[in-house]
């Protein structure tokens, strides 16, 4: 049953989501179904050319970057398994830093977070992102703080995928107040029970997390490789006028 | 970041996962992302053509009834808002009884429960399902139990939406073991941290609770009109063999 929630205002609050191929459907499906009850949503990419996202399923943009509204109430970016050739890719930065400058919510969850740090717009705040990209947000000028979700003026982060869901109530609640994100919440009953207390490193312990790290180390390698040339091309870490 | 974790066995478990106009995306997607490293999941539906979920995202069907393989590990149901009319589907009745009469686990979450229901599915069986449907499980011969996640014998069913994280995570347990579990919590970082309380009836009170429900009336009165027709025709409730 999907969110029933009515509308809070007759002007509803407009959000463009970043599709890319390879991008984690869950990072972007999770806030979608928490905003779509009360948000009008943009999903922007290039072209209109299905995307393939990392779970095989595909999905269409509805809008490009040159039609995209010029100013968004919450620009967001999810992470993905190949993330890292979004973040090298600087028709995506500029059209990240271009909406982010006027949006009134800059916004990201997973490795997501990553690729607006690549845009230069975490330089100087607070951060989350997915675990194993915690050493990475420094580079590109962030402060990591491991919380779930990360509030830092008009940054609003979150941790790695299934923290969409917290940082969409969260998103919900500021914007449109928390009666609206509590009717959301109940509505998808968002009342979790995971059978483990398993879901970060420090509950996970070492053995654990290095399988991890080892089965995800190409997407980390690939976006520090990336970082890297950002920075030296003045995007990233750059981008906020610290030197590299 | 999506889901690393590695294959567990040469031999992968399929997953056929019931597609049908106006499901509710997330309920697929968040069960789909705990399978998807591990198992092979078919998307059905009696065609390929794009399924429009509710979300307003199109997916496509992988196979369709008829090419769908005869046996499969695990049969998936999810709910949607537009519910009703696929459980009132004789086609989609006799797909779901033929594949879960010889599946290995017979599953759905939120309003999936009632489709599987529908298709006599739940006969005699412990069963949850979103708690705007609590009411009607026991029409289709169901027990329903207001927990998370409900395994009796082969069946295995959680609550509304969100749950599908939960479920996702049992089932993976249950079928591969609780390593793989545990590592597929933890690349998805499900360490929930809801900001409100309030994700269950219970929790949110009976003010709230009536907003929902009267959002959500017209699903569940599709829902309940459907359930009398099947059971007059034999199927539901009466598919047991219990009299209507």
């Amino acid at each position: 049953m999907s969110n029933p929630a009515p509308n809070a205002t007759s002007s509803r609050p407009t959000v463009a989501m970043l599709l890319y191929p390879g991008l984690t459907l869950l990072d972007l499906l999770s806030p979608h179904t928490t905003f779509s009850g009360n948000m009008d949503i943009h999903l922007v990419w290039k072209n209109i050319d299905p995307i393939v996202t990392d779970s095989g399923i595909t999905v269409h943009p509805t809008t490009t970057f040159a039609d995209c509204p010029t100013d968004v109430d919450v620009l967001f970016v999810p992470g993905g398994r190949d993330q890292a050739a979004t973040a090298a890719d600087e028709e995506v930065l500029t059209f990240l830093e271009d909406r982010g400058s006027r949006a009134r919510y800059v916004t990201a969850v997973c490795g997501g977070s990553l690729i607006l740090g690549a845009a230069g717009l975490l330089q100087g705040y607070k951060a989350a992102t997915h675990w194993t990209g915690r050493d990475i947000l420094p580079l590109l000028g962030a402060e990591n703080v491991n919380d779930r979700v990360v509030t830092d003026r008009n940054r609003i982060t979150g941790g790695g995928v299934t923290a969409g869901l917290d940082f969409g109530l969260v998103v919900l609640a500021e914007m449109l107040g928390e009666d609206i994100a509590k009717i959301t919440q109940l509505a998808m009953e968002y009342d979790p029970q995971p059978p483990f207390d398993f879901g970060s490193p420090e509950k996970a312990g070492p053995a654990f997390t290095q399988l991890v790290r080892t089965a995800t180390a190409k997407t980390n390698d690939d976006m520090l490789r990336v970082v890297h040339e950002l920075n030296a091309k003045g995007w990233g870490r750059a981008r906020g006028g610290v030197p590299v």
